[in-house]
C-alpha cells in the first residue's frame, strides 16, 4: 500500500527549476508509485512493424518491472495484440519473437485463437463457459511502421501523436528495415535518472566524444550560434521537399511535442549524413535519402529513438527496482542489407555502444551521489537543461494528476 | 507487522473453485503471513529413521526460510530432538548429518547433553542457574520409519495420521533403506504454486512424458475408464494380502486424507512395478514385494512422498521468499544395495530428475504469468484438478483459522 | 518511515545482562533505526594522516550503507574535508586514494576548489549565485596521526577522546607509517554481532589459536591470575618512561573509556613484542620502541584498532544491510620498510588474516542461530563478557537518547 499522502508531500517539496528531492530517486515506495502513476498509464514503444513480417508473427516483451508486470503480444499484421494468461495464470508465451497460428498454454494446453478467444480446454465441467475466458486485450497503435502499447484501460490520447508524427516519420521509410542488433544494459540507477540524462546534452561535449563527432554538442554559445544557419538551411530544404521537421524556421533549437512525447527532424554536423564515428553511413544500403538528417522522437516514460538514413536506433528504459533500470537498445538496417557485405556489426554499433555505456556510467555516478546523506536538490541550467526541466515538470504534473484522481476516487467512495 | 485485516480481505476475495488472488502468490506480506499461519503450525517430514543409524546420530535441517527459521535436530534412536541455541544464540550444529556424544557450541564451548540440558559453561557467575538453560525441545513423531517435526508449541493432532499411515506404510518396509541421492532445486515460484502443481496431474500427459510411461496420466476420460478395472483388481489383491491401500473398492481414484495430509497406495500402469523410464525396478535389491504398487503420501504444507518396491523418493518444498522455494528431493534404496553393482545413480534418478525439473519449469512459468498485471483468478477443472481444489480450500481454511485465533487473542487482550 | 514506538518497545524489552531481542539483529526497520540513531551521529575512524602525504592528497571512503550514504573526502594536510556533490547530485570523487588540485564533477564539469567552493559552472543563467553552491563540509578531527569524521551537524563531544588518546598514542609514532595491506570481508551478520564479537575474548582461547600465541587468552581464572604481575610490571615500566597506558596500577584488566570509545596500552605474553605467529616483529624496521606493548583503541560504532611496535592494524565494520556488514582491515608498517626486504605480505598478515576470518565465521554462526525461531536472549558472563555488557548497554543508551530526542522534537512541533 503506497502512502499517497507522503508522496504528495514529496511532490510539493520540489523546488521549481531544481532536481527532485532524494526520495524520488531512492525510495522503494516512490518507485511503486511511479509504476502505478506513470508506467501503468503511459504509452510504450515496443518495436517496429518490420519485426512482425508474417501472419501469426509475434513480438512479446516485458513492460516494467518483474515481478509486477508481464505482457505477451501477438501480432497478425498488427491487428491483434493481447496479454496472455487465464486459467491458473501460466505465462503462455515467453518474451521474444516467433510465429504461431494459435496460442497453446504450456501448462494445461488450453488453446487460444489469435483474437484471444478460447478455442479448447480439456476436461472442464459442463458449467464452464468458454466464452467467459479470453486473453485480455491491450491498447495498440501503429505510426509509420512503429508500434506502441498502453496497459491502461483508458489510455492517454494518442491521436495528436499519430497525426503529428506520421508526416514527420513517413519519409524515413521505417517500414523497409529489419532488426540487426540488440543489447541489454542493467543500469544501477532510478529510471528517472536514466531518462533525465537522456533529456539533456549538457554532458555531451565531454561525456560523448564519439557521438559529438557527427552530432552538434551545443556545449558553448559559439556552438549554438554556428549551428543556427545550418539548422535554418536544413529546415528550408526539408520544407521544399515536403518533409515535416517539427520546427519553426525561426526557432531552430526546439522540437514539437505533446504532454508525453517530443519529436524533431534536424541536421547533423556539416558534412555528416549519419551518427557514426566518421559521419558517413555505416550501412551500404540506405532506406531513406541520405540528406534527410536526424529524426529523433521520445516518449517521456521510457524511450529515446533515432532514425538516420542508414539505421534506426531505439533506446528503451524499463524500471525494475528503485535503483535499477533495464535499458534495451536495438538497431535496425535496410531489410535487404547483408551483414558482412553491406555492413559489419562493429561498424554499425560502435558509436551507440560507446554512447550508451557512457550514459550508463553517468547515470550510475549520478545515482551514487544522489544516495548520499549530503544530496541536496541543485539548480538546473535554464539553457543547457531546458528539455530536462520540461521532463521533470512533466513527471511532477503526472504525479499530481494521479494523486488528484486517487483523492477524487476516495472521496467518491466515501 | 503483518496487516491481518488486509490478509482477511484477500482471503474473503477468493472465489470458490478459482485460483487465488494475485497477492497470495506475489506479496511479501502474505508470504510472512504464510510462514506464521501455515509453516509455524504444520508438521514437516524431515527424513527417515534409516538416516539416524547410531546412538548420537543426528540429522539437522532447515525448516522454512532463512533468515527467519533454523532448526538443528539431534536424534538418539529418534528419542531426542532439540532446536539448538542459547547463551548469545550461535548456531550449535550446522545442517547435515553426523554423530555426536554431546553438543558443544562452537562460539564459547558451552556444552549440552543429548537431552538438551546444559552440561557445562565456562566462567559464568555464581548466580547463573545452569538448569534454566537448555536447548528448546520441538515435537517429533515417527511413523513406520519416517520422521516428522512441528515447531508449534501446540501442534495439530498427529494421532489420526499415524494410525492410518502405519498399516499402509509398514508393508513397504521403509526401515530397510539408506539415502542414495539428494538434489536441491531453487525454484523461482511461491511455495503454494509449487504445491499446487504437485497436487494435480492435469499437466502430466504433456508435461511429464517420462513419468507417464509407467504412471497413469489420467489425461482423458478414456484413460480413467481403462484404469478402473486395474485399480479395482489391485485393491482386491492388496486387501487379500492384508495391505491397506486407503481406497474404497468402488472409488478407485481417491485417496484417504485428514486435514493436512493425504495417502494412497495404488497400481502403476499394467506391466510396470516401479516409476522408472521402463517400468522395471532401477535397483537390483528390493526392500518390499515388487507387486506392492505405488504408495504416495503428502503433507499439504510442503511434501510429496513416493515409495515403490525399489526406492523411496521424497520431495520437500521450503519457502524462502514470496517468489522463491527451495525444493529438496532425496532418493533412498535398499540398505544393502551397492552403487555400481545393484544400481547406478543415473538409472535411479533419471525419471525424477526430469520430472522435478519439468515441475520446476511449470511452476516458474506459472509464477511469471501470475505476476502479470493481467492475471485474473481462473476456474479449476472440477475433475482434473479436484485434489488441487481441496488443497487451495485447505489453505484458505487454515488462513481463516489463524485469523480467527489472532482476532480472538486480540479481543481477549483488550 | 521507522516506527519509533515499536523500536522503543523493543529497547524496553531488553533484559539487563542478556543479549538483545531478536529484532535487533534481524529486522530491516531496526537496521534503518541504527543508521539514524547510531551511525549518523557517531565519530568514524577513516585512516591515518600518513595516507595523505601531499597537498591535494585525498582519501575517499564510504560511511555506512549503500544506497543510503556516501562520502567523498578531500584532504590537504588534513585541513579540508568535504562531502562532494551538488547540482544534480553526481558523485564527484570515487572511493579510494589520489591527489587533486581541484575537484571536477565528471557529469557536467562543474569545478570546485579544495575548500569546497564552486570555481566554475558552464552555461548557467545570470541569476545563478555561485556562492550558494559549495560542497558540504563534514566534521573532521585528527589525533596523533589518526583521522576521524562525523556526519552529524552537531557531533558528539570529541575533546575528551583527543585529550586522553593523544598522550597514550603519541609514543607509538603512528605518523611514521605507510599503508601496506588492505582486505575487505563481506560478513553475513548484523553489525552489532560483528562488534559484540570484537568486544569479548571469551571466544579467543578456542576461537583464535594463532592470536593467543602472543596475546593473553584470559580463558581461565589461572590465565588472569598469572597475568596480573606482568600487567603491573608493564604499567610501572610505562609510567617510568612517561607513557600513558590508560590503566590504574591496581586494575590491570580494565581500559579507560568515554561514552563511545575505549583505549588501553597493555603487555603481550611474556617474551613477545608483537601480535604475530611467534611474538617476534613481522617487520624489520620498527616505528616505535619494541617494549611499548599493545595499544588498542576502539570506537563502539564500528572500529577496533591495534598499534604494535612493528605494525598498525585497523578493523572497521560498515553496516550494509540488517544481516550484512562490510569489514575492512588495513595494516600499516614503517614508512621506510620495503616489502621483500624488511617484511613480506605473508609474514605481516598471516595472524590477522586468520583471526579476522575466524571472527567472520563466528559472527555468521551467531547470526544464523539468532535468526532461528528458537532464539531467546541469553545471559552474559559478567566476568568474561564485561566489555560486551558495556557495549550492549551503550547501544541501548544511545537508542534511548535518540528516541527521547525524536519524541521531544515531535512534541515541540505539535
Amino acid at each position: 500500500m503506497i502512502d499517497l499522502k507522503r508522496v504528495r508531500q514529496l511532490v510539493e517539496a520540489r523546488l521549481p527549476g531544481y532536481s527532485l528531492p532524494q526520495e524520488f530517486y531512492t525510495d522503494p515506495e516512490v518507485f511503486e508509485f511511479d509504476l502505478e502513476a506513470i508506467h501503468a498509464r503511459s504509452w510504450f514503444f515496443v518495436g517496429l512493424e518490420a519485426e512482425l513480417p508474417f501472419p501469426g508473427s509475434y513480438l512479446a516483451t516485458t513492460i516494467g518491472v518483474l515481478p509486477s508486470w508481464w505482457i505477451a503480444m501477438i501480432a497478425e499484421n498488427c491487428e491483434r495484440f493481447t496479454t496472455a494468461r487465464r486459467h491458473r495464470g501460466a505465462q503462455i508465451c515467453d518474451t521474444g519473437y516467433g510465429r504461431k497460428s494459435r496460442l497453446v498454454c504450456p501448462y494445461h494446453q488450453w488453446t487460444y485463437r489469435l483474437d484471444g478467444s478460447l478455442q479448447g480446454a480439456g476436461r472442464m465441467q459442463e458449467s464452464f463457459d468458454r466464452r467467459s475466458i479470453h486473453l485480455l486485450p491491450i491498447h495498440v497503435e501503429a505510426v509509420a511502421g512503429t508500434i506502441y502499447v498502453c496497459l491502461a484501460e483508458e489510455p492517454p490520447p494518442f491521436g495528436e501523436f499519430k497525426e503529428k508524427l506520421e508526416p514527420m516519420m513517413a519519409p524515413g521509410r521505417l517500414t523497409d528495415v529489419k532488426l540487426a542488433h540488440e543489447t541489454t544494459l542493467v543500469e544501477r540507477a532510478n529510471w528517472k535518472l536514466v531518462m533525465e540524462n537522456a533529456n539533456e546534452c549538457y554532458h555531451c561535449a565531454v561525456g560523448h566524444a564519439s557521438l559529438t563527432s557527427s552530432a552538434y554538442p551545443f556545449a558553448t554559445r559559439r556552438d549554438i550560434d554556428s549551428w543556427r544557419p545550418i539548422a535554418n538551411e536544413f529546415a528550408g530544404r526539408m520544407a521544399a521537399a515536403g518533409v515535416a521537421t517539427g520546427q519553426a524556421p525561426g526557432e531552430p533549437l526546439d522540437a514539437i511535442g505533446g504532454e508525453w512525447w517530443r519529436a524533431h527532424r534536424f541536421p547533423l554536423k556539416q558534412g555528416c549524413v549519419s551518427l557514426t564515428m566518421d559521419g558517413k553511413p555505416s550501412v551500404g544500403k540506405l532506406f531513406s535519402e541520405p540528406e534527410i538528417g536526424w529524426f529523433r522522437w521520445s516518449l517521456n516514460s521510457h524511450a529515446y529513438l533515432h532514425a538516420l538514413c542508414d539505421y534506426v536506433v531505439t533506446f528503451s528504459a524499463m524500471p525494475t527496482a528503485a535503483q535499477e533500470t533495464i535499458v534495451t537498445w536495438k538497431m535496425y538496417v535496410h531489410k535487404d542489407a547483408q551483414e558482412g557485405v553491406d555492413y559489419t556489426d562493429e561498424g554499425l554499433t560502435t558509436l551507440w555502444a560507446k554512447t550508451n555505456q557512457e550514459d550508463k556510467d553517468l547515470s550510475e555516478i549520478n545515482q551514487r551521489g544522489v544516495n548520499g546523506k549530503g544530496y541536496r536538490p541543485g539548480p538546473y541550467s535554464q539553457e543547457a537543461e531546458s528539455m530536462l526541466i520540461r521532463y521533470v515538470d512533466w513527471y511532477c504534473a503526472e504525479a499530481r494528476k494521479y494523486l488528484d484522481l486517487a483523492a477524487a476516487n476516495k472521496a467518491a467512495a466515501a
